[in-house]
């Protein structure tokens, strides 16, 4: 059995557990808490030598990082990766998107206020993690005006790379009342067979 | 013909233009200058929503955005590109590597410092950029002990992901000296066939 090293309230971790989760691979949960420095031990650092969480292990020793990386293999051959070149292209585009431009800031505003506690100590830091991740919210309203998901119309792992953080960025103090259709794809990737939730620690 | 829209200086961009000329593919090149605001008009977020370069526009108008993407799309079904399944998820995981824990400090150092001629004024978020940019570059140094190149020992899209704002570091002033394997691994990639240089602006 394959195992998932990960913090429960990472939405860069829960990317994968869903996608696993919704696949139906088994796998072994061992969590590594981030704010006790878990994931920068040596220890660790020899499974993911970038000492982040979501790591993977595979049953022969094989190491994966990075939870975008892992979501499109796993996804390789099934309908969670698109099967034409152009949309696999366009999948891999959102998830780029996703890690550049959405989750440096969203994800990071959550983690100050939400994990941290610490809204006061980053209040100046937070103006611009706001600004630009409203930015970032913004791209993903007009996309999905008119349209189900990011690509091709159907619920892909570009929508999982997408859904993590931002089914969360209430708890960054982002208000999504303004992007009903946002909220409306929230509801729809919510909706998919074999959704669990963030705070899940059990699977299978 | 496909139009990339590119800033010259941009590593990003240049990742791409390093691929295409590769692999023989001819473009037409538009200059979109990021210091004048033209990738933020009403025109060319019609072309890319979230306002960036590279965007690449095929003949048949559709878009691409998202340089590693892009690198990925062109490089399917070529050497470029690992033929096995795990090796191309390795490849994604150091193009995820380089977009999230490399180009926000290695490449912003050099902007501030080498495209604005900022260091003073960005003097204090230079301290964090140039520890964290170490970081990943130390990532990457301890990698290439004793391999040639990121993934099976063969030149992939990993290895133009990482060497576009690597090979020019030192203009964010990282010390490279400190690092011999890197060093080894950006001759290699430069003594790759049809390699071109950053500044190179005309092609085929």
């Amino acid at each position: 059995m394959l195992t998932l090293y990960d913090y429960l309230p990472s939405g860069n971790g829960y990317k994968v557990r869903l996608l696993l989760s919704q696949l139906g691979i088994p796998f072994r949960l061992v969590e590594k808490d981030i704010l006790k420095g878990e994931t920068r031990t040596p220890e660790f650092l020899a499974i993911n030598p970038d000492g982040r969480i979501p790591a993977v292990v595979f049953e022969d020793n094989r190491r994966l990082a990075q939870s975008d990386a892992m979501l499109f293999y796993f996804a390789e051959g099934t309908p969670f990766l698109p099967a034409d070149r152009f949309a696999r292209a366009e999948a891999l585009q959102w998830m780029f998107f996703e890690q550049y431009s959405h989750e440096p800031q969203v994800a990071v505003a959550r983690f100050w206020i939400h994990c941290l506690g610490k809204r006061k100590e980053w209040a100046d830091r937070l103006q611009e993690k706001w600004q630009k991740g409203y930015q970032a919210l913004d791209v993903m309203e007009r996309h999905l005006d008119g349209r189900k998901f990011f690509v091709g119309e159907r619920y892909s792992i570009a929508d999982i790379a997408l859904y993590g953080y931002t089914h969360v960025a209430e708890e960054g103090d982002f208000d999504l009342d303004r992007y009903p259709h946002i909220r409306a794809w929230l509801d729809r990737v919510a909706d998919q067979p074999g959704h669990v939730l963030i705070t899940q620690a059990e699977f299978g």
